[in-house]
């Protein structure tokens, strides 16, 4: 066991605090990772506060997290000691079923083990974040940064990254496809990004026509405001997919008549009731709306390889972790270009 | 000019009855068609009641059409006099955009003219569809009733199966693939042939246990009773493709719930406002929702030489012309197994 120290929510409706607690002693596959920086996600706040009902306390939330390996287990085969490494939302999973072996661990039939709020699988203790100065994690979960890209700002593609990243993998976005990024904020901004990366032509959807010069810095190559019903009826058909990064309850139907046959709407926020929306949105083009999750292991390894190679990394701004209930205030009225990450020197 | 005669609805309200009109003048591309039969789609009920709002009467249905071929024009080249033939939902679409140029007339951006109840594009005239004895339709939209094909019964595939075949395709079911095919009416039984002769395994998914032995008949593996909560519960991510027949509005969540990772659910019955439903459902499995039309013309013949080759016929009961309004009333209440066809030798 080795002491840590963090920053957790005691209890429900408490803000978090400065938090002294123990990480497990290195199994034969385990990676010990002294933590340099880590992203502060949405997801975060939301388990603070339990707004899943499933919240354990002590919570110490983070799963954006980079930092140097500082000891490994006698079996670990991927990462050496001094290696720059990440760990994102997921530190776990059965490792045999048919998801787990395509490299699709996030849909694991068992369920996976979630960096934080999550029973470890072997001792069925919780699971604790990255809000903290170390962590240890399973060989297999633990990534590599590849040389040139930056550690300080490449946490946010562990999560906010590889949610957009993955789905427009899957679907195949490349140089001939029309994409269109619904919402600028965490996701979205580095959905236009990754987007842009991968050769799409990229139009940014948005409420607010003041963030269609940010839109357009970020890369896209057009924004459309989406309350204007005329240029909205004018692009019908325009898309080949749609990245819907709208984190709150929204009709589907403008997007769907935005893209056209066999388009895709993917919904990457986390909305819980789709509100009603009449079909004939899906049948006119022979349309599929689609949600993920973040990507597999094996995806977010690609990624983060993408990424140096490209040059491409989220618009971060720096904070200390004593801002951090500030910054979770911050992040609520989407006060923050585009996502915050705690240097974990200021702990 | 030629005189026909078929059955119409002469206003909103009244039942279908005798009546005779003119078909067009033959032009160069157009080929003249003795109907010999014509299926009957829950869709000609809906239009002769002005379920829609745009019915146009008089109102002659029918988009199930088999005949043969009685002239033809100066410039047809794909059929002759004499050759058994078939026409199904639509007659004419631009023939220049994309969706066109890939034979998917269906989802033409000018919009395809049906073959009832459309403007025709050259004389603006309301289209009329089979419940006739003649009719008039242009070489291109007409397809080949294969040697072998029992043309008393291949008209439903012309609307019932081409909806059902259609998705099939494009979502590439086949030998390995797990299919549920929801609801069991005119559309489910042929979706449950075809599925069959795809070399899928295939689940029929009815609320009536009544129903069982009937899908086994059809070909299905199994059966699972959708208000059976334990049963579905078990049958979770059992399946690839959801092929949802049900014609009313209803959640989608327990077929989003059947399939597992990147599994399909593809909506052909037609209803209008889908219900809410929670996003968690596709979000666990990278799932997808779609719609789709009826196939282009290439698929239609396609699967009309499949159903030959295969020996796949719909189950039909054949009535005369006369008992139409009576049919209508029997397939309301779903009184039919499973598709009426018209012997237009009764008009």
């Amino acid at each position: 066991m080795t002491e840590a120290k963090g920053y957790a929510a005691l209890e429900q409706g408490s803000t978090l605090a400065s938090y002294s607690f123990e990480r497990r002693a290195l199994r034969s596959d385990d990676v010990a990772i002294d933590i340099l920086y880590c992203g502060v996600c949405h997801t975060d706040l939301h388990f603070a506060r339990n707004d899943y009902f499933n919240t354990v306390y002590p919570l110490v939330p983070g799963h954006e997290i980079i930092g140097k390996v500082s000891a490994i287990g006698d079996d670990v085969t991927k990462h050496s000691v001094g290696d720059t490494v990440a760990v994102g939302c997921l530190v776990d999973s059965c490792g045999k079923c048919s998801p787990c072996e395509h490299g699709l661990e996030p849909y694991c039939e068992q369920g996976m083990t979630l960096t934080y709020n999550s029973p470890d699988p072997v001792s069925g203790e919780n699971t604790l974040g990255g809000y903290s100065n170390k962590i240890v994690v399973k060989d297999d979960f633990v990534l590599r940064v590849p040389e040139g890209l930056d550690p300080q700002r490449a946490g946010p593609l562990l999560c906010a990254g590889i949610t957009t990243w993955s789905p427009m993998r899957y679907w195949q976005v490349g140089p001939t496809t029309k994409v269109a990024v619904a919402g600028l904020g965490g996701l979205g901004h580095i959905g236009v990004k990754l987007a842009v990366g991968l050769g799409a032509d990229v139009t940014v959807l948005t409420t607010s026509p003041s963030k269609a010069s940010d839109a357009i810095a970020l890369g896209a190559h057009d924004v459309l405001i989406s309350t204007d019903e005329e240029k909205m009826a004018a692009a019908t058909g325009r898309f080949d997919f749609v990245l819907d990064t709208i984190p709150v309850a929204h009709d589907v139907s403008p997007y769907l008549a935005l893209v056209g046959l066999d388009g895709v709407v993917a919904l990457v926020g986390a909305i819980d009731m789709l509100p009603s929306f009449h079909t004939g949105g899906l049948v006119t083009g022979r349309k599929s709306l689609t949600a993920s999750m973040m990507g597999g292991l094996p995806e977010t390894q690609e990624l983060l390889n993408f990424c140096a190679e490209k040059n491409i990394l989220p618009d971060c701004e720096i904070i200390a972790m004593g801002d951090i209930n500030e910054a979770f205030e911050r992040m609520e009225r989407a006060d923050v270009k585009y996502r915050f990450v705690i240097d974990m020197s200021t702990l």
